[in-house]
């Protein structure tokens, strides 16, 4: 066999994560927030992703706290919710995904929206205290602030908000980044995506690396 | 309700199309690379990624051609698997990650290399004629190089190869591009990912947009 590589993961990790140090601007980090925006950088696989990085001063601790007390995880998409590395969860959480509900398609016409946004009405039951971590459809995020517009809609812990693209992408972060409804923690612009929001839950859920 | 949106997904994808084709430089793609490259762009949220995008000349129609036969797709991690949009594929194709697999730790052991490459060893089966998308672990596409290198191997079709990071991404892909054992599309250097890697698989699936 030619080729030879480094084939240890503990050491892939330690090396990749060495090098985002030390290529990385993490010094506007607090410490509960750099592992987060480390991991963030390594799923992008692009240094100066941590420059577009925004998280309200109590997101890191408010997300922690409330995996640590057995919150779900709210999920936008299967490729999120696929993502969360089981292992590292504090409390067994339960990581949701209601995209694929047999309901979801009627109910999007009924609302004219996405099955993305349409799905987030199936949250409700789990919404309060959650993690939610939106890391595809603008549309879900647009919902979900609208949602929360309602004083009866359940509360969550924190809002991962990183739908990727460019159309309502960069829109739909602006204004959970405006509202902060609860702590948050967004990609500004039109970067993000499901495996740099799994990067995020992946940080808070363990301090493992 | 405060935020209002476009909510039709139809429309958010015809306008991300046309402002990634107004923006991009695509002009190097011929015309069955082209909705490749911008499917792949549209999932990175990033324009300029279509300068690291390199295809084989053969690839979209060898990749096209095989999905047609009914060939399955073989994912190196359930965030590609999950992200393949299944009523776009041609012939109810088979889309197989056999990274959870009960046996891959004990294999990943027994091979002193990470579960991600021990997986590989599963799609010997499945490997001949196949479209492989490997959207996370350098380590799998190294492995799948080696493996090729018996002629005892059954040959893929074409291969999607766009892991992402820091340790072994770039390295990876270039060993791939340099050998070419099939056709095949990379994502040169440190991006890439699995949501690039589905966007991929989806273009050549089916030329809706």
């Amino acid at each position: 066999m030619s080729y030879t590589y480094e084939t240890d993961g503990a050491a892939i990790y330690a090396q990749s994560f060495a090098m985002i140090r030390a290529e990385a601007d993490l010094a506007r980090f607090a410490p509960e927030e750099e592992p987060i925006a480390v991991r963030m950088v390594h799923a992008s696989g692009m240094v100066g992703l941590e420059q577009h990085v925004r998280m309200s001063p109590d997101f890191a601790t408010a997300a922690r706290a409330a995996l640590i007390a057995g919150a779900p995880i709210l999920c936008d998409a299967r490729m999120v919710s696929e993502g969360v590395t089981r292992t590292r969860l504090p409390a067994d959480n339960q990581v949701i995904c209601t995209l694929h509900d047999a309901s979801v398609p009627d109910r999007a016409k009924a609302m004219s929206n996405t099955r993305s946004a349409a799905a987030l009405e199936l949250w409700r039951p789990h919404l309060g205290g959650a993690l939610v971590a939106i890391g595809n459809a603008p549309t879900a995020l647009f919902h979900l602030l609208n949602m929360l517009e309602d004083p009866d809609c359940p509360r969550p812990a924190a809002i991962i908000g990183c739908p990727v693209g460019f159309v309502g992408a960069r829109e739909s972060k602006d204004a959970l980044w405006a509202d902060q409804p609860v702590p948050c923690c967004i990609v500004q612009g039109r970067l993000g995506g499901s495996a740099i929001t799994v990067a995020a839950i992946n940080a808070i859920a363990s301090r493992a690396e």
